[in-house]
This record gives structure tokens, C-alpha cells and sequence, in this order.
């Protein structure tokens, strides 16, 4: 019995336990989040890691997505993105390979990381069906479900299944003008599959039999929210709408099926509609994680959409959303590079830090504190080591001294706190 | 007669009509929002560039700080600096300068730079007594008085004056408790200024002859907020609310003898407060125009603050804060550096547009619609081309490109927005 069924009858289990004293919660209160679906936590039964909650009560996570593309696919690049995403502050790692031999790839990384790891099965169905020279749109629910089936035997410890792209949803987004119409991977393959062979999502059709899967492992199923905007243009409209309502009921026969499930989340939304969107997930699907990619306050701004991301990501975590997939420098452009990797995940861990301030209060807040008494102090080696980054904090200061060791260069003599020292 | 005199006859002037035809309002709308002291429009008399405008109805605005400390005083690097602000879309420029030859760099800033030009003469103030081997604890009113109408002859566009930390302020401040003091450096010198001599804050008390020489100029009183947080921690206490209410009766003072005011706002605050801080200055100043700083929504992120700032200032614009003040990487660490200053205007347009998106509808958003119909299309010249920053997305793309040119190395030819083009 898996340690979600375990909690809803009622009994604890390690995971549970280790997920309360990490985040200095009392026991009762993750237990029974736990067993409603307001906390999920990532652990597949046969891997070998400290179990990831997000959800109520928790402090937000934040995800980065790593793997290779059909125009690059360097496996020490891949694992060397891993060890900076973790080294960053990553909770989490999506495995999101597309290129080269992504089923090796997945197994050595699977094998390196300390975190949970995450995929996207419809992926690598794609790749091995065109790699035995067949069309992904030739896709029977039993290609899908094998790879789903050696995944969750292999360690895979939460998985994006897009089950809520329907012959109903896309009705519904076609009902109302978009920019862009699907910007998801997975969500744009089964549109075109879905108009192809003229019949329903299988994903959708054999829902049960995929959850089987997943019950057996502990996998968490991480609804894709194959319509979500890619425009601010496109936010929070009928198609997302429609396919938020279905992940909804999805995931209530999930945790009825004995699986924990979490929301993914947009993606492009204006500043002003994140708020709305949050609280709509949190009605639409009883408080089930919400799992938001971004998200991006405008589309203007290729090469810096980290910070677009940060912008959205803060203002989604203090309204409750509980896990951010992160956002690279790099996105709309090209495939990120290590660097881009490390910039993505100091971002959304900002982005999370300034939503749990607002989320969690004092417990969150009294890092600031900390921080803040350094600099009361003028004390330079507390302030590097209350810092998210603290070697660029060193190094930055560095670059450019003051004359006077206990100050910075910015304001020198004229160090508005070491005046109000001599006051 | 300055240009707010006459608006407030009822007269127009070039510099009214040109912000209406740039910003696409009404001139109606323009002169009746400028008269009433909630747009405020940046030009000196005797200065000879466009000028800009800030407050309701009005795209929000970014300005950068420049300026040499008292560690490093290089008039190239702050040219350089200059350059690259305006360049990155900087609407105004403020000289912070209190190293070096103060007078003589901000006469070369203020004839190389194309847009208007903010100072805080309390800073050549007190540079210029340290030289004359006088102590700024000496300062008379006259000593100040003197520096404000020298750069007012010089053409400075708009000062920050620090005439809200007053006896009742400071008390206000003192009676709840902060982690940092002061962390305005112009407050912490009048904070000081007063203590030791034990008499009100000159700004404060000779109020009305700074106002005499401000508006013969059509000078900008930006009103400093000495309170302002410098910690998380210290958000919207009394001594900051205490200082905004006298800041709003000082900005009626400003309007009364013809002289155009906006308020200066923080700094540090956590995400859900910044609304909170946006609608009370707006009440308590009777709508006159907010020049955030920020704000930055954690104390823990220093080297990112570009980033913690973006977060703060989006939300800002959003709720109606009207001109943001950027923060660089640097901040808390050191003097900015060029590529700084680049990093931090972007940052902070990026912040402004997002709020813009909210503020002035499709306007703003027509910006992104655009960068959206070029993605839907694939047509990476035009994507290039509403980029913020065209060079960086251009680079960044050709680090890593696609086996297809019309594609990116991020999916390849997976590209949902190709798979869609071909439904």
C-alpha cells in the first residue's frame, strides 16, 4: 500500500514524517493535508531520496527543467545542468529530453540526483516511435503506457500526463480567438493526434489504466495543462478554463484511484489576472498543489524571462500557489546552458522566498531578519552567508572595495547605517 | 511664468502639448490631470531637451541612478554609465555623485544627457562643506540654499529634498522598533543635523525659500522619504507613514507656490504591503505622482536585486505607482558598474511594462500582441525586433541555433507553434 493509501486510512509512514520535521510542522496537520490532496509528496517506492512536499502549509518549491533537444544532446552537458540546478536551491528536476538516446540519459540522471526527479512520458513515445520509424500520430494507449510502465519501474518519482486536453476543451478553446494557439509540447502532439485519427485524447479515454500504473509506484501525477496560454493575449481564457475544470475532476479520481496529484499551472498571464487564476485552481480542483510554469507578465522580454517569471512567480506563490517550475534567461530563444540553468533556479527561489514571506509569515520572513541584523551590524561575513548566492555576493563586493573594510563602495563615508551608529 | 503656473490658468505650453501627443492622451486630459498636481512634467526652464512626464494616465517611467562615491571617482565610467542607462531605456537620469569633483561631473552629465536630470543637493552640500573643512553638522540654510540655486542655474530638472524628517517624524520612527535606523542617506545626515544641534530639519523649516527658487526653474520638488524601510522588517511603520502624511502636505505647500511635487516611496517591502503603501500615498498626497524605490520584496538576495526590485516594482506600477527608481545588481555590495546599470534599467522597463499592461490596457499590451503574432509566425526578425533588448535576444539565439532556421535549439522540431501551423 502506498503511502498516500497509508494516510488515508489513517496511518503515518516515514515520508510523512520526514516531510513534517523538515518543514517544523506538527505531524496532524501534514497527515491530514496529506491524505485530503492539499500536500503532495514525491517519493517513488523504489528510489533512494529525502521525500519533496509541496502544498498547504509548505514552503513553495521550485522545479528546473534540464535534458537535451533534437538539436543538442550532450549528456555531460545534461548531468552538469542537474548538479547546478541542485547546487542553486532546486527542490525538484524535470528531465525534459527530447534528443539523443533519452531513455540512457534519464538513467544516469535518475541515478545522480538527490532530488525528486520528474517527465514527461508522451516525450519518449514520441522519440522511440520516430526512432522505429513510425509517427507519433500512430500512437496506441499501449505505446504510451509501456513507457509509462518502465519509467515508474526505473525511479521516475512524478510524471506530466496531459489527460485534460479533450475533444470538449479544444471545442472550448476554439470558441474564443488566441494569438497562439497551443503552446505545450505534449498538449500540441495530441491535438494533432486527436485530429488526425478523429477520436478522443487516449490519455484522457484510458485514465484509469494509467493511474494503475502510478498507484503502484507512489508516482505523482502532474496534470499538464496542455492548454495554457503563450501569450498574455491568451490568459485565462475558455480552453484553459474549460481544461482546469476537467484536471479538476481528474484529479479527484486520481486520489481515488490511490494517487496524489498536483495542477500544472500557466505560463504567459498578465499581472493583474495571476490572482484570479490561482484562486479559480484552488476552488476548480479542492486545493490540490498548484504547479505554475512561470509565470511570464508579458512576452516582450526574450533573454530576461527569469525575471519576468520572478515577477509572476513571487505574486503566484503569495496567493497560494505551491510549486514553481522555474524560467531561463535563455527561453524563447534557445536550449539553456548551465549558466542559464543556475541564473533560472536563483530567480524562482526569489520569486518562492517573497511569496512565502506573505505565505508562511515569520517562518519564512526571519531569513530576512537575519539578513537584515547583518547589515545593522555592518557584517559582511553574516551578510554573504545569509545570502541566496553567496559566492556572487563575496565576489561582487569584491570587484569594487571600499577604502574602508566595514563598508561597501556604494556609499563609502556617506553609509547611511554606520551614521546612524555614531548617532 | 513656469509651465504649472500657466496650466493652472489655464494656459497650455509646448511642454504640455508634446506629453499629450507622445503619450496619446487627450491634451485635455493632460492639462487638467497636470494642473491638479497629478502629472508632474521634467524640465528645467533653461534646459533644452524633451521633456517627460510622469503620473496618471501616463506610461510608467524609469529612472537610473548614477554618480561616483567617495571610492571611486571616474567622470568616463559615468558617462559610460550615462550612455548605457539611455541607451536601455532609462526616462530620467539622477547624478548621486559624492565622490570626486561633484560639481564639475554633473555639469558633463547634465550637458551629455538627453533627458532630464534629478540631483539631492543635500549631497554637494555636504561634499562641499567637507572640502571647505567644515562639518556638515554645521550646515546653515544658506549653505543648502546656495547649492539648490546653483544647480537650478545649471539646468537640474528635479531635486530630492528631504523635507519630511522632522522632530515628530523621528519620533514617530523611534516609538516602533526597526531592525535598520535610517537607510536614506540624505535622512540619516538630517537625522544627525538635528540631534546634535537640537532644532528642527532646515529643509523643513525654510521649506518656503527652497520653493521660491524651485519654481522659478519649473524645477521637480521630488520629495524625499528619509523613513523609508530598509529592511523587510520595517514596512509601513509609523515613522514612514508618519513622514508620507507630512510629505503630503508639503506636496499641497509645492503646488500652492507653483512648484510641481512628487513623492518619493520605499525601498523594502514585502509583496502584500505594496498595495497597501501605493493607495495610502495616493490618498494621503491627493494623488500626486509616486516615485518608488523598488521596491525590493526580500532582504536576502543581494546581487539579484534587480530582480527582488522587479518583483516589487511590477507590482507598484501596477497599483499605481507612476515613475520607478531601478536597483542594480550591486546594490548592497557595491558602486554599479556599466554593465549594472544596463542590467538594472532593463529590469525595472520590464517591471514598468508589466504594470502598464494592468494600468493602461491595450495600450501597454499591444507591445506584447505584437511579439506574439511574430512567435505565432515564427518570424524571429520581428521577434527580434519587439524585443526589450534586441541584441541580447538575437545573441542568445545564435549561441545555440536550430538544425532549422525558422526554429529554436529549446524543441526543435518538436516546436508546438510549428505542430499547430500544420493542423
Amino acid at each position: 500500500m502506498n503511502i498516500f493509501k497509508k494516510a488515508k486510512n489513517n496511518q503515518t509512514s516515514p515520508e510523512v514524517e520526514f516531510i513534517a520535521e523538515t518543514e517544523d510542522l506538527p505531524l496532524d496537520h501534514v497527515m491530514s493535508r496529506f491524505a485530503e490532496g492539499e500536500i503532495a509528496i514525491f517519493k517513488n517506492t523504489l528510489r533512494n531520496i529525502n521525500p519533496v512536499g509541496v502544498g498547504k502549509g509548505l514552503k513553495t518549491k521550485v522545479n528546473a527543467n534540464i535534458g537535451s533537444s533534437p538539436d543538442f544532446f550532450d549528456l555531460e552537458t545534461e548531468l552538469k545542468k542537474l548538479d547546478a540546478a541542485i547546487q542553486a536551491g532546486a527542490d525538484t528536476i524535470m528531465d525534459l529530453s527530447i534528443g539523443g538516446d533519452i531513455s540512457y540519459f534519464r538513467k544516469k540522471i535518475t541515478a545522480k540526483s538527490s532530488v525528486p526527479l520528474g517527465t514527461v512520458p508522451l516525450y519518449e513515445t514520441a522519440v522511440e516511435m520516430t526512432r522505429n520509424k513510425k509517427s507519433i500520430m500512430d500512437m496506441t494507449i499501449k505505446d504510451f503506457l509501456n513507457v509509462v510502465q518502465k519509467q515508474a519501474e526505473e525511479g521516475v518519482d512524478f510524471m506530466t500526463i496531459h489527460s485534460g486536453i479533450t475533444l470538449q476543451s479544444i471545442e472550448s478553446l476554439k470558441s474564443q480567438k488566441r494569438i497562439i494557439g497551443i503552446t505545450s509540447r505534449g498538449g500540441s502532439i495530441l491535438a494533432e493526434w486527436m485530429a488526425l485519427n478523429k477520436k478522443e485524447n487516449p490519455l484522457y479515454e484510458y485514465y484509469d489504466e494509467i493511474l494503475d500504473i502510478l498507484a503502484e509506484y507512489n508516482i505523482v501525477i502532474s496534470l499538464g495543462d496542455s492548454l495554457r496560454p503563450g501569450a498574455i493575449n491568451d490568459a485565462n481564457d475558455r480552453g484553459q478554463v474549460h481544461e482546469m475544470i476537467l484536471l479538476g475532476e481528474l484529479a479527484r479520481r486520481a486520489r481515488a484511484k490511490g494517487v496524489q496529484a498536483i495542477i500544472e499551472g500557466p505560463g504567459h498571464v498578465p499581472l493583474n489576472m495571476i490572482a484570479d487564476n490561482i484562486r479559480l485552481q484552488k476552488k476548480l480542483c479542492d486545493n490540490a498543489p498548484y504547479y505554475v510554469l512561470g509565470p511570464l507578465v508579458t512576452d516582450i522580454a526574450p533573454g530576461y524571462d527569469h525575471i519576468t517569471s520572478a515577477i509572476g512567480g513571487a505574486i503566484a506563490a503569495s496567493e497560494g500557489a505551491d510549486f514553481l517550475c522555474y524560467v531561463t534567461p535563455a527561453e524563447h530563444l534557445k536550449l539553456p546552458d548551465i549558466e542559464d540553468v543556475k541564473e533560472g533556479v536563483i530567480a524562482s527561489k526569489i520569486a518562492a522566498h517573497a511569496g512565502d514571506i506573505v505565505k508562511l509569515g515569520h517562518k519564512a520572513k526571519k531569513w530576512d531578519d537575519n539578513m537584515s541584523m547583518a547589515r545593522k551590524k555592518l557584517d559582511w561575513e553574516k551578510m554573504y552567508s545569509f545570502s541566496i548566492d553567496e559566492d556572487k555576493a563575496r565576489r561582487v563586493r569584491s570587484e569594487m572595495p571600499s577604502g574602508d573594510d566595514s563598508l561597501c563602495s556604494m556609499c563609502g563615508e556617506f553609509c547611511a547605517i554606520k551614521r546612524n551608529e555614531m548617532q
